[in-house]
């Protein structure tokens, strides 16, 4: 295939400066780089994976969709078509496109009650900045986020999501998108808590956290080889029920609510709350949605429209803030499972947008690649993007056979799979390494994660990378100058100073100004090494020039050494007078002795 | 005087790490400085200088007062505190403090024709702002305004005004803000242009255009020894003429009003406006404005009144942005005159900040040093800040005397004077040096100059200084790599990878993809020669950390050379596995050797 395709392009491009090659045309539609060599084993190991993953990824849809204040039929169909996509587009086998607890929170602070449409609107259009960021190379936009902000963002995340899931866990009502206004909102509502949820939740979470650590045991010998057969067939068992716990917790905790039910003899057709101590998911339509446009009006039973714009201003900043979240979600992910390659972000929010364009055709709400899924689907041995197909058809074999199922599922561990699953997000462990490493990195890190609760997030994530730009201009306006006393091979003391970064605008009149006062403290000749200056601007060579000027008025000597031609080439801009560069130590003596003279034929013609 | 208070600082702190000692205080009240030396000579000059700044100063501020919206006595009062304060705290001897251009201009686009109060009050904030950012040392700010920016600022600012003054020099009436505002306003009200006020200015930005190149004209030889008495008074004479252009300009200008107002017989003492063919200031009220609190709060005849926060909210985001240009302005000048000492930014935000709280006691609306000012104080042989006292001293006398004289002044002329002194604001000859130095430096300052004209100023400032900055981040996200291959004295070849600048979170990861790519490339091992990297962070160490476990998981080499002891702690920080640092180019065989022996070691170990 491609062979046939290089024929076709070779056809289509004759000349060989095109844009249009295979190679191009592979980096933006990668299954065209991986699926040429694609074998049976590949097949294979993308069909476990798919298969684990799609039973993880249904329970966790439908709970980060109530985490979104939507209906949880929306996660379900937010879960398949950008799956299905995400197989042509992406270049990371471990990433599974879908609802996310970051982007769930994200979503629920945006569209604040506003509803699955709005939900449906929000996606849409956070596909399409994606995509436009994507087109126009936006891309390294997330590098400006650095480690701590990171991680206290998603620390700050993780904290909100517990908390917005404690009204589900013990059965009250409560609202909020910050801390502060979340708590509130619990502790007024507290007295009303229903000892059914809370039990059942706790168990629930008790449960997954059990399983997930037995997962990670290992019986027998260190060495898999010497292992028994039982042996391996255990701790394969082991690992898959600790891989399936969600869905073992959940299938479990139905069962038990379809006993209950049935035995209360509910007519679950019917809309009615069923007479149980803890609440249940309910009725989900069946069958998949129908395709088609977000709606860009709404009308109201009463007769009012409202119209796009309007829509948009309803849903506010988020709309810019939440296409950037997914995507630092997405390249987190990409980054950890690269095994060093480099990652294509641009590629990256192409493949992101259009998922997610795809999806808000099926009224589904944003999503992105999920940290706890990618574990999951690498665990499983996957080997190409390829298992996003299979965990796609079984979400749609999902919708398709299994709503009268999912009625029966308690609210109660849906909160407990997002709580088990995002309290290990809150990252305690990394304030000890970068305490290690560089203290003052904590500042932006604890800004980040205490703003985020309590400030609305992206207003903590803006404080956070504020901080951090901040402390760049810092570095860039305030270089370090050695300056120490050197002896010319003639035995002629003179002042070395070093400045360890380039001179621009911010710098240059500090640099100037060090410079100015230790020469008139010293008296003596002034060299500056100019070995690390790798750049310079207009700013930098106006002040140099004055620097030239001044030292030429009081007679006191100014070389610059080992100055890069780039660099004089812009100081040579303002043309300044008695600039005079060497690019060898042994050069001084002579410069020195050539600068005397031409002193003294200035100072005779002075004189005259 | 100095030994005194040397020894009342000894007596009040017996311990030597006392902060209240003399130098600290004469730092920041630096009449302390050159007093104790001020000697006969340097009176006379700084009264020479004084009294002829002092005669510039009269007209001009008078003439900055109409462009700022405000009637001409408020000007005035502007022009005799400020100064004053300025000779005990101002550093810089040409620095004459009171109304300019830039400022006026803001007031008005602050004020927009909200009147005398809140000018006063805008004086007054402008004061605590500037004083506030003193304390807490937000002097250094002002390093992050490039010099295209600022030219593109101030060439923008030259145009508005002489666009804003063509209105008093034609006799119409307009308004606006923005150059558009001002063009559609003049355009409607150009048919009603007065041909007296139209001619009459014309005629004085003629002369003063013709007297300040006379100024500039020197008779006889070149050497000033050689010329006779006769060549030397009369280039005396014609600087004098030149320099008191605009004095002589409004004396002749209102001399001829005021025989035209008497040939008509016209009553000075009433409200009416005389019966000539060009407009006069009018009245101006006798004597010293009186000294009280600028009023927090204002009560209209209709009995409502506005508080303060009102008020400050009517004047909007001008009041953050004005003390900021004010102290661009006088930076800029002391930076000019500053005969390449350090100036102390800090220091002069306190004295511009504690001038214009001053200044706003005396009902004058913001100030701050003026250039056109400054350039008079220097020709004029200033030797101290001194000059300020006999400078304010003649603008009392004025006030106390010569209001009625000040009747008869034409407001053509006082744009005149505006009109003449501002052209040569427009830095048109900037341009060739930027464009020779760093072209890219344009984009910069031409954005600030149309943002200037087109936007409000202070959102084009913002722009310039954003582009700026971005380029600053720019930079740090994305430093230079050479990558050479290299030989080891035993003949090995490696990979020398030498990146330009510092690692940190926006480029580190930037510089690992640029790595790896080639590593994998060339199948080499890896040298990264760290001689320009001043700094990292943990991001870096993060990043760096990772890339040797991928280095190490290939089994290919990566040592890292030349690495500071402070870079070294922090990547050990997050404690790195099999990371490598040497010092000097012979010991890389040795090392090459080790780390085979060690890849032996392992590969032994996994074969077991």
């Amino acid at each position: 295939m491609k062979e046939k395709f290089q024929e076709f392009s070779t056809f289509l491009n004759s000349n060989s400066k095109t844009m249009f090659t295979y190679k191009t045309i592979a980096k933006r539609l990668p299954i065209l780089q991986w699926w040429p060599n694609y074998t049976s084993e590949d097949c294979i190991g993308d069909l476990l994976a798919g298969i684990t993953v799609g039973l993880t990824l249904i329970p966790q849809s439908m709970a980060y969709s109530a985490l979104a204040g939507l209906p949880p039929q929306q996660g379900l169909y937010g879960s398949f078509i950008g799956s299905l996509m995400y197989v042509f587009l992406g270049t990371c086998k471990e990433v599974p496109m879908g609802p996310t607890a970051i982007v769930s929170l994200m979503t629920y602070n945006t569209l604040h009650g506003l509803g699955p449409v709005y939900g449906t609107l929000l996606c849409f259009l956070t596909g399409i900045i994606q995509l436009f960021m994507g087109v126009v190379g936006l891309g390294f936009l997330i590098d400006f986020i650095s480690g701590p902000v990171n991680s206290g963002f998603t620390s700050a995340v993780a904290i909100l999501i517990v908390t917005s899931q404690i009204k589900d866990l013990i059965g009250i009502k409560a609202a909020g998108t910050t801390m502060s206004d979340m708590i509130m909102s619990i502790s007024k509502d507290i007295c009303n808590f229903k000892l059914g949820d809370t039990l059942f939740g706790l168990i629930c979470i008790i449960v997954i956290l059990l399983l997930r650590r037995i997962a990670l045991c290992q019986i027998g010998p260190k060495d898999n080889n010497l292992r028994t057969k039982f042996q391996k067939c255990m701790n394969r068992f082991m690992w898959l029920i600790g891989t399936f716990r969600n869905s073992i917790v959940v299938i479990v905790g139905s069962y038990v609510s379809y006993l209950y039910i049935s035995s209360e003899g509910h007519d679950v057709t019917s809309d009615d709350i069923p007479p149980i101590p803890f609440k249940v998911v309910g009725k989900i339509p069946s069958g998949l949605p129908a395709f088609g446009l977000p709606q860009f009006s709404v009308t109201y039973d009463n007769g009012t429209t409202t119209e796009f714009f309007e829509m948009v201003s309803k849903i506010g900043s988020g709309v810019i803030v939440l296409p950037i979240i997914g995507l630092i979600e997405t390249i987190s992910i990409c980054k950890t499972f690269a095994d060093g390659k480099p990652v294509d972000a641009t590629q990256e929010l192409l493949a992101t947008g259009l998922c997610n364009i795809g999806n808000s055709f099926f009224h589904a709400y944003p999503g992105s690649g999920s940290f706890s899924r990618s574990a999951v689907t690498a665990a499983s041995g996957v080997r190409t993007p390829m298992e996003g197909l299979y965990a796609g058809v079984l979400v749609i074999i999902a919708l398709l056979f299994c709503t009268p199922y999912l009625y029966y599922i308690p609210k109660s561990s849906l909160a407990a799979i997002i709580i088990a699953a995002v309290i290990f997000m809150v990252e305690v462990r990394v304030v000890r390494p970068i305490y290690r490493s560089k203290k003052s990195d904590l500042i932006p890190g604890l800004a980040t994660f205490f703003a985020c609760l309590v400030l609305p997030l992206e207003i903590g994530v803006l404080i956070g990378i504020g901080l951090n730009l901040v402390s760049i201009l810092y570095h860039a306006a305030r270089p370090k100058l050695l300056i120490e006393v050197h002896k010319t091979r003639d035995g002629i003391n003179y002042l070395m100073v070093t400045p360890d970064r380039c001179l621009v605008f911010p710098s240059v009149d500090y640099v100037r100004n060090l410079v100015m006062k230790h020469s008139l403290k010293r008296e003596l000749p002034v060299v500056i090494d100019c070995s690390h200056i790798y750049g310079a601007d207009f700013t930098a060579a106006k002040v140099i020039e004055m620097l030239t000027q001044d030292f030429s008025k009081r007679g006191q000597a100014l070389f610059f050494f080992n100055l890069k031609p780039s660099v004089v080439a812009v100081f040579e801009g303002v043309q300044p007078k008695g600039f005079i560069t060497f690019y060898h130590r042994h050069d001084l003596d002579h410069l020195f002795q050539r600068w005397k003279e031409q002193r003294r034929q200035i100072e005779d013609q002075q004189a005259d």
